[in-house]
């Protein structure tokens, strides 16, 4: 088969150019829609259609007009040549090489030779643009902010449970979802819809995997509009949150799971591959995202960058954004890195901005994260029409929707009981209903299976992924107020309160029952909470207590370059150590200490309520699409002479 | 000449985005190195290094260390094949079939026919990334934030001043630099430097144009932090803005230029049809700015979007954006667009948004435009060692150093003596020099010179602009402190005081000295103050006189609909038109009217300082990067209902 040069001149690379310019405006008029569409809605407290599921809609009709509206366009523009008779320097030289680029109809069937150079639709060709935008470009910015807007208080509380739901959850949904896409595969080679080498084993855990990041999004605004229960949001936003990156690297790991014999036999050297492979690079990706983030304490704790919030900002932007292209250089997962150094930054570097800093990240990454965000769904929504190799198959689509709700179950009511054996608050079976509901599917499972189309097996996968997001995002996403009221979960939740209310239940419920098991996990927390609070915290940022008292005494000269001048004004708190360590689910309670710095010309009072009386407390609901209220007061003089 | 084909496989894809993760990441690192100079600069009070100089440094040493520690790599991965023997499709084809990617070393010759396929270096190449990445990603944010920033009052006020020096002196700057550099190239001919049909006047007009194009970022800087004279600075700053996109227009006017005969005969015809397209492209971008700033305005007049500020902050990012790709998509300029759809945005739509919102833009188009300049100032010293085809002739280069200063001069004085005559408040002697002394090349030169650098002069007039560019930022630019010193011009200026003197001294003034010159442009400004005043702005934004009083009745239903509820609080302040109407430059001050928007629930204290008393005043130094000193009072009450 021989391929086809074509040659382009100069001005067809202004051509192009505007053409590009002709896209991008179109996405955003596209986007312009969502969000004027978004505004109705939040007018009307229409809470039926959320914004990602407007944003799909608005990509869907797009999608809908590009193919049925646009004639196709005869692309052979330029002159066709023989290598041999090139006789001068054209300045490009487009050349099509594969066969795929020309069919336009769903087919179920690779095409064959017969190429058709005259037809195409070169504005669809462009807008079905390189997957690796997503994992490079869009995915970054929205886990981040996950990470960096993590409410740490009700996180670490359920930490232990999230990290069950995440770690164990997704590999439960994945061999579920395997088992179960497995038999459906064997039974459309039987029905003879498939050949049987297509579909091995592997590439049903492959999509099993993909499958299990769950994006409840949609269902998280939700639930911060209403202000649902604290700790099922927690709940629900940590395990997504995690369970994308543990989805990730999983999907990595399982693709390259190569068996030296058949592939559906288990080869157990090369399962153990891709189990060391998955922990080193989920624990390669983690400890370079912290390592980045420990970098960006460090400097500003002991620089005066806080005088200059640009200069700090701009700082704490690129070294964040250095973080996932150190990790992708290094051939570990970018993403991966990026969150752990969201959720470090959030931990450290946070409390050595400066507010006005403090404001500007934040409001920086919510921003890149909403767009991101919506440009992702209504990407989403253009693809069910501009990808040119969907395979519709019935049995399989049924087969996966079956397989996901299967999956969500064995994930979460076996795990749920477990906790429920060792945490003090039980999770209620209507937070387990909600939960399950809740398992929506979106730009992970999307931007996973949009990265390699290139066989039959896979197109399959990526379109039933879509309708799979589709379905779920505007079905349950939809549902999920009356599913709300349905099952009697509370709403317009005061946070503060349900803060308080638990010490002292707690505290006398301790005294009662002494589990074993509770002490021994206690003991786990409370020495990380003390390493946490004794050495890192004074290390990476300004408070206290004094790394020159807690440090030995042959680390004086150390302790005293590392330790803040207002680190010597607070003191260990022993009581309050076992007091909180005594609040955890598993019997721990992970609480912030009063530390925040307080720089003398600075006055912050941006994350506190004032009239409650309790600082340091987080807002859940802050960092939302500026839905929540909130009392944003911010007052700052400078040390320089004021002009105006 | 023959074409070569080499083939890539896969593998070779992720080779590649390993190389793009690496050379973001070191790019990446440049950026974080000269934020922590800079801060240690401006720790140590030390300005004869701004950050752009400091930017470049590090972009030159990245250079250095490019070119002469990375050895020439082999870039022929793939195999290569003849057309008629390929027996298989591979996934992409990567054909080199220019000759100049090949060379590496410093030539005058555009190479000849001997390819040498084996050597090469892929870093240098991947490096000098394609030039419209300025012009379609980097210099949009900055434009657009000095449109944004654009201090409308000290602008107004000088306006016909800035608008001379923009035109008239971009105009008389670039016939200057043409005719200085025509007679120089016509040395090197004679010489025998260069063949004589390689410069025409029209090539020396361009280059004229693109250095006409003045970048005083770092003095404007300087003037920001040691607040220098208001007037002066407005001026200078006023005038970059504009000749940036004068500059622009212009070049490609000339650039378009094509007479049918000798090219160094005067065609009429062409002529005029460049004046015509210089013309229409301007108004045309101007006008398409402008349209998409007053949807906007429109669009947040009415509807209730301040309640939820990101998505009024997402609409106002996408609807400026939507302005740069309308332009380009029309064959406009985009930059043009962006310029004045951000003083459009900053004129009206500004008023309408929520005030955190207009924290968010204010914030947001900040944090690009220092991420962009810092990234373009590296990328510029970068350059020198990157691009491959510098032609550095020492004659040629001593010409373009002696024609900027000399049509600087031409430009500054001349018309400051012509404006003089007119001004009431005129520009003194000192002002002039200084302003001589701030002719600084920067991004814009640089990105119009390195759009096209295909033929040998055009190569030429890169490596010139970009030495010019290095000498004036570094010499120049650190010399502004010493300068304004020398030339006594005077710093620490209290903006409020300078605009509470004029209006006595004026009107006493006015009463002397009846100039008929003065009231027949006062009678143009007046006009379209008035129209502004009564119309635009009730139209645009929530502020009066309310349209049902000021429009015919006929017009009521639409007046009744287009009035905004607290528009009708206001009446139109006859006695206030007519008193500053009196202090302009040329007998008009526009000073915008009491009538910021109050709506119950916000109050904003942002632009103001309560304690003068005195509402409505800006802070030109505002939006600064994060140095000047300023009190930020932020207080909102939502209405929603609050949480914590």
């Amino acid at each position: 088969m021989a391929g086809q040069l074509r040659l382009t001149t100069g001005k067809d690379e202004d051509h192009f150019q505007h053409q590009g310019a002709v896209e991008l405006l179109a996405f955003n008029f596209l986007l312009i829609l969502t969000i004027l569409t978004i505004w109705l809605f939040k007018n009307h407290r229409f809470r039926f259609l959320h914004e990602t599921g407007g944003a799909m809609v608005y990509g869907l009709i797009m999608g809908l007009i590009l193919r049925y509206a646009t004639a196709p366009t005869d692309i052979e523009s330029g002159t066709v040549y023989e290598c041999g008779k090139l006789s001068f320097s054209p300045s490009t030289l487009l050349v099509n090489i594969t066969d795929q680029v020309y069919e336009y109809k769903y087919k179920r069937e690779i095409s064959q030779h017969n190429v058709s150079p005259h037809q195409g639709n070169a504005i669809l060709e462009k807008m079905t643009f390189d997957p690796e935008i997503f994992f490079n470009v869009l995915l970054p910015p929205i886990i981040f902010h996950a990470g960096y807007s993590l409410k740490k208080r009700h996180f670490f509380q359920n930490l232990g449970s999230i990290l069950t739901y995440a770690f164990l959850g997704t590999v439960i949904s994945c061999v579920v979802i395997g088992l179960i896409m497995y038999g459906f595969v064997k039974i459309m080679v039987y029905a003879g819809q498939l050949k049987s080498g297509d579909f091995h084993f592997t590439d049903c855990l492959f999509f099993g995997s993909l499958m299990s990041a769950t994006d409840p999004v949609t269902v998280l605004a939700i639930f911060h509009e209403l202000h649902v229960d604290p700790d099922l949001y927690t709940l629900l936003f940590g395990e997504s949150v995690l369970n994308d990156a543990v989805a990730i690297v999983l999907t990595y790991s399982i693709s390259i799971y190569s068996p030296k014999e058949n592939p559906n036999a288990f080869d157990t050297a090369a399962f153990f591959q891709s189990v060391g492979n998955f922990l080193g690079i989920f624990a390669g990706s983690f400890a370079m995202g912290s390592a980045y983030a420990v970098v960006t304490a460090l400097l500003t704790k002991f620089t005066k960058l806080c005088e200059f919030p640009m200069l700090e900002t701009g700082l704490f932007f690129l070294l964040s954004w250095s973080a996932f292209l150190s990790a992708e250089a290094a051939g570990l997962t970018g993403i991966v890195a990026v969150l752990f150094c969201g959720v470090t930054q959030a931990h450290y570097t946070y409390n050595n901005l400066s507010s006005d800093s403090k404001l500007r990240t934040k409001q920086l990454f919510e921003f890149m994260n909403f767009l991101a965000e919506n440009v992702i769904f209504c990407y989403m929504g253009l693809a069910l029409f501009t990808f040119q190799n969907h395979i519709f198959n019935a049995l399989f689509i049924l087969g996966a929707f079956l397989a996901i709700f299967v999956a969500r179950a064995c994930n979460i009511y076996p795990l749920s009981f477990l906790l429920n054996l060792g945490r003090k608050q039980k999770i209620p079976w209507n937070f387990q209903h909600m939960m399950m509901f809740s398992g929506l599917r979106g730009a992970i499972a999307f931007a996973l299976a949009i990265r390699n189309t290139e066989s039959q097996p896979k197109q399959m996968m990526f379109t039933t992924t879509l309708l799979l997001v589709f379905f779920t995002v505007w079905v349950f996403g939809g549902g999920t107020t009356p599913m709300l009221t349905w099952l009697q979960i509370r709403v317009g939740v005061d946070m503060d309160e349900s803060l308080k209310e638990e010490p002292s239940s707690q505290q006398e419920a301790n005294k009662l029952d002494k589990n074993p098991t509770k002490t021994e996990s206690a003991q786990l927390f409370r020495m990380w909470y003390g390493f946490d609070h004794k050495y890192l915290k004074p290390i990476l940022t300004h408070s206290g207590p004094p790394l020159t008292t807690t440090l030995p005494a042959w680390c004086g000269p150390v302790s005293r370059l590392l330790t803040s001048p207002q680190a010597y004004g607070e003191h260990l708190k022993e009581d309050d150590v076992e007091c909180i360590v005594n609040q955890d689910e598993l019997a721990m309670n992970y609480q912030e200490p009063d530390s925040s710095p307080s720089s003398p010309a600075t006055k912050l009072a941006l994350d506190q309520k004032p009239s409650l009386g309790t600082p340091g407390k987080e807002n859940i609901y802050e960092g939302d699409l500026g839905l929540g209220s909130y009392e944003l007061k911010l007052e700052q003089t400078r040390s320089q002479p004021q002009m105006d």
